[in-house]
């Protein structure tokens, strides 16, 4: 294959890297206001007044609302737009401010005044699960057990056999509590949108959405009104793990129509962190069970998931995670979806997947230990493998598991004896893969270039690959391919940049399109060279008779004549529909080599790999950064990545100087290594890359100071006081 | 059929009546500077030399250029952008400036100083033929005749028998010299352009095009760039008969480009005048000749096209309208494009057919007198046929002049007596009808609304004629139909807007989309519903299970279900690609009563009717807005709009003041009268409608004035003065 394979720069990267990309915030609308909001600074509280008096009369002022002045759209807690009667985390925006400038707006949040009465806050995930504060109906897959107390939103259960019965027999038996504390988004372009009223009543947004289709129905569901009177223009993202798909948009389509002009709110890097919604914590408790030969003979786990304020819903998938990696005739799986006083969560990179990694890989380490069995032999005797049924039901297609593990054996950091004070960990990650329908659309030029219509959000260097998915079928080379990103109203449909499944589900939907552009063009060939479509091919930009030299005809010229004033040819332009009901699961091994220092229990990351089967790798180097990206965003939860709260529910890492962002130095090179067992669904065999990189970083952190050092890590992140505390 | 063929208000109706919609001229880009001109006085002269050095200092200003300072982009005379060395018509522009304000540009611009060194002016095109001032290479259609003057652009022929013999073996012979002069398009926009040159190298351009995709090609061929690079944003447009595809874009594309900022350049009316483009003048030299008994013999005509300083290429469309309106045994048709040096002449409804049918219908009337025979029967007895051969060797098709004819002799205006100083006028008008190749798609919204893509551009309704057509297809009423205009890397391929095409060559292609979106829903719903396919009906917005009340799902829900993560249905999106090989060719009658003082001259329209084939009216009040419309513009050119030059080559109708557009107190109620002789090959048996009625209306005038007073008119507009010097 030419194209497919070979590596190729990303489309959009030149425009990002000189600056040339033009980002939401560089739109400048005729008439634009400006918007700021006002905060809730309790993490419960009753509202008892707000007085927007000074705030309205305030230079450059054209409205200043609390939630009472907005229509009543029938959303409940954090869902509404602004506060109203209650407040349920520090950070829920109470009152907004639209004015002629930025400054001004920000000048007039100062004068709002807010009666609050404060509540007690429900924080401890474990205490409010019995909680009676206000709770949310969000619900997760998998079987509901019991009526939920009020905060729990969700609770699932998966088991099989008697697992009490299979643990009491077991020869040996790891068992622990992990806990990996909430992270933020850390995108470098906070939140914002900008919306405008348009005169025959409908709303345009722009946004830097992952999800162009889901942002317009979930705009439209919030206002009550048609889909089809929201259009929503997709711009650049500056940065989106999940969390970038609607969250301030309906309230500044409220403020746009209030005011009745077109409306931006930028989050300033504070309130991002104070209301952008981040990634969840949560408490994994394991029992994990193993026969005297290294079998797994039971597992028992039960997860409790801090979402915060707002919905969760990740029960069902971890359920997943921890039962459908190895297999084990016995299990009971719980999870639990807990609202808090604190930021609702949002999905982030591989949601729910690195808590529930960190204990079964920490469990599978401690048995290793305990049976003194071979830690790698442990995993690839009991790994899961095609044709093994899930939890859920589902059988496993080609996975790539045993191939990843079989990899890592082979490593120079598995295999270099360790060094004094210095420990190898191994950890495993996993990814189902998420699935959606999804269109595209081929069109040739009359220049000879092919046109690609997506729907899909560019946040990985999807375009790209989606590019040279078009023209390896069409049969010329990527220079001649370009993307069309068209708004909500005439882009063919995708599902949101998210679950490792834009190439997966839309690829096939391009790939249909560019080759049926290609027969459509062969047909007008064939006929303008007088011979059948079987004796042509596509060669250099021409279509050419097979073993008549000169017998040719430029693809533009072709597709120029689907085009032309009185032509006989209709217009060269293929459409894809596709949907794929399996999914191509993902699996992948980390290694971390670490040195720890006894005396101080400082440690350092010597040398790191990530192994993972990605079915076929479209674009490599575009694989292997992806695969970097999400490893190193997977080592920011180990190094100190951690939203802490206090007891007041305060958020006390509210800014990059107190939130551990990892930084460059602390980052070795990670020699990524790709594992290719193709998948029957995927284009050209590909599955999905993104979250598997981000899932095993906590487990394989912790295995390796294990490994270094004799202390097993139970909380995430690995900082060196939790490092210290824990050694004494 | 439940939506075709009813009365429907146009969709974007509301929008122009409100003011609501958004024009060129109401976008408000960042950082937006603005261009004014400077035209040439002269008709004819060499460019000594352009000082810009004041205008440059002048505040405000980014740049003031003349043709030298453009980069050469090959292209000839009064297609390149400003003039270089010679200018060849007054009006010509010759330097331009780019500020900050349009004020300032336009102060500016009396800065410039230029040194003209006038030359001779060719203006009368029967002198311009035999010149040899610079001319223009365009070709038309038929048989090229002779190696052409420099000044003749083309020359085409049609012939059978011998004409010379025939004609002299005639009973009767009418020979007359007819002349319509230029007119100008006189719509209420001007031509008006923003140019914003992208990061990447691209260029986008906002303009009311009447054809996205050839305006992207001109721009892309006039700069030499790859036609991807170009996007062309249709705006809605205040007025098109086709002057409004691409004039002053490429220049505003340069300027943009040279001061790197968004650029708008907006013409003033006066500039309209000058350099905007409107329909050439015509000489028509005719004989026709006829047996005793009413059939005709011998056809010999020579139309000379004056296209001012550009190309013009009408000849071989004019050689059409003469032979193949009536069976003609011998003929020889003659038709030449000749270049002055006056503005240069566009597309302006039905261009070329109001000249020549003014020669022809009046030459019939001429020979009818001659003969003492009906004029409708005896155009009856010689009318085409279905089967008839024309000139260009293309058979006809059902067409509808037979019967228009028929409907006219039962006409009030012509059945009922002719009061004292009034007579009757009868004129035919024809017009082949325009083919492109066209694609459009339609998309099921999941609110349960179609949105149907189209890249035509709307001008005379036919946005809501579409949505017709896909409410119809598919079983919806039309207000559950919307439409979406992309840019051009978005729009699916349609043609310009002109030549009565759109609904004949989109409206199958929008067919195509709805049937097979249509399909795709019903498959969902099959499997949704457990039936077959063909148990399904569409009703109220619901897919129903045939004679099982109550077992449905609504459209909106079905749609959903292809755009569901995780879900199982592709999504719902129709496409269809249409190319048509056949013409389908239109006919229209028109009457006119007036009354004519025979002291004085002066006439007065009293009554008028327009009888016109549409094969279908799809949307009958717009088709008969249509034809009102085209019959005024038709009418206009009886009643006094002329472009006039004088012996310098200046134009002294250069405003609205002196141009005498026909103004509502000059025309009568027009009684449209709808004949539908089915085309095999439009949509629900839809012919064009809009060119047409813009033919017959100075023959109708001449003919009428000519049953009223005896006096035969051969030169257009049938103004006061020129009746009153006729008459004496």
């Amino acid at each position: 294959m030419p194209v497919i394979g070979v590596a190729h720069r990303r489309l959009e990267g030149g425009g990002k890297v000189t600056g040339a990309t033009r980002f939401t915030a560089d739109l400048r609308l005729p008439g634009l206001a400006h918007a700021r909001l006002l905060l809730s600074p309790h993490a419960s509280a009753r509202i008892a007044g707000v007085d927007l008096e000074a705030a309205r009369r305030s230079p450059g002022v054209l409205a200043a609302l609390a939630g009472a002045d907005l229509p009543d759209l029938g959303l409940a807690g954090p869902d509404r737009p602004l506060a109203t009667d209650h407040v349920s985390f520090a950070g829920q925006p109470v009152a907004a401010v639209v004015a002629e400038t930025e400054a001004q707006a920000a000048d007039a949040i100062e004068l709002i005044e807010v009666e609050y009465e404060p509540l007690p806050a429900a924080l401890d995930p474990s205490g409010a699960a019995l909680d009676d504060a206000g709770a949310h109906g969000a619900t997760g897959g998998g079987q509901q057990v019991r009526n939920l107390p009020p905060n729990v939103t969700a609770e699932v259960r998966f088991a099989e056999g008697d697992v009490d019965a299979a643990l009491a027999a077991s020869h040996a038996v790891a068992r622990g509590r992990y806990r990996v504390p909430a992270v933020h988004q850390g995108f470098i372009e906070t939140h914002l949108a900008i919306a405008r009223p348009e005169p025959d009543g409908e709303l345009t947004i722009w946004t830097p959405t992952q999800g162009t289709f889901l942002t317009r129905k979930t705009v439209a569901s919030q206002l009550g009104m048609p889909v089809n009177q929201v259009r929503v223009v997709p711009m650049a993202v500056g940065g989106g793990f999940g969390g970038k798909v609607c969250l301030i948009e309906p309230l500044v389509a409220l403020l746009a129509r209030h005011v009745d002009r077109p409306v931006q709110l930028v989050l300033t890097r504070g309130e991002e962190f104070a209301m952008g919604r981040g990634a969840p914590g949560a408490i994994v408790d394991i029992e994990l069970g193993a026969s005297a030969d290294g079998m797994l003979t039971a597992l028992k786990a039960r997860a409790l998931f801090d979402n915060g304020a707002g919905h969760g819903g990740l029960g069902g998938l971890a359920g997943l995670f921890l039962g459908a990696t190895y297999r084990v005739p016995a299990y009971e799986i719980m999870a639990m979806d807990v609202a808090t006083n604190k930021t609702p969560v949002a999905a982030y990179r591989a949601p729910g997947a690195p808590h529930c990694y960190f204990a079964l890989e920490s469990a599978v380490d401690d048995l290793a230990g305990q049976l003194g069995a071979d830690r790698i032999e442990l995993r690839l005797r009991n790994a899961s493998r095609e044709g093994d049924r899930r939890p859920d039901g589902q059988v496993f297609p080609a996975i790539g598991l045993v191939e990843c593990l079989e990899a890592a054996r082979r490593h120079p950091i598995y295999t270099e004896p360790a060094g004094p004070g210095e420990g190898v960990g191994i950890a495993v990650g996993g990814w189902g893969g998420g699935r959606e329908p999804a269109a595209a659309g081929c069109r040739v030029e009359p220049g000879g270039s092919l046109l690609v219509h997506l729907g899909s959000n560019d946040i990985s260097g999807t375009d790209t690959s989606l590019a040279m998915i078009a023209a390896e079928t069409f049969g010329v080379s990527l220079d001649r391919v370009r993307v069309d990103h068209a708004d909500s109203g005439s882009a063919p449909y995708a599902g949101m940049a998210g679950g490792s499944k834009i190439i997966y589900t839309v690829g096939p939907a391009v790939q249909q399109a560019a080759a049926e552009a290609r027969r459509q063009l062969l047909d007008i060939a064939a006929e303008e060279l007088e011979v059948a479509v079987e004796d042509l091919e596509i060669a250099d930009g021409e279509v050419r008779v097979r073993g008549v030299p000169g017998r040719s005809r430029g693809i533009g010229q072709l597709a120029d004549l689907g085009a032309q004033f009185g032509g006989r040819y209709m217009p060269v332009l293929g459409q894809g529909r596709h949907v794929v009901t399996k999914q191509s699961p993902m699996f992948t091994v980390h290694l971390a080599r670490v040195h720890v220092d006894p005396e101080t229990g400082e440690w350092r990351l010597l040398a790191y790999a990530a192994i993972q089967d990605v079915g076929k790798a479209l674009n490599p180097p575009e694989v292997q950064g992806q695969i970097h990206g999400g490893s190193v965003q997977s080592l920011g939860r180990a190094f100190g990545e951690e939203l802490a709260w206090d007891g007041d529910g305060q958020l006390r890492t509210g800014s990059f100087v107190d939130y551990g962002l990892p930084t460059a130095d602390q980052i070795p090179d990670i020699g990524v290594e790709l594992v290719e067992v193709p998948s029957a669904y995927g284009p050209f065999g590909a599955k999905g890359v993104g979250e598997p990189p981000a899932v095993p970083g906590p487990a394989a952190i912790a295995n390796a100071i294990c490994a270094a050092c004799g202390l097993r890590l139970t909380d995430m992140p690995a900082d060196f006081a939790r490092v210290v505390r824990s050694m004494r």
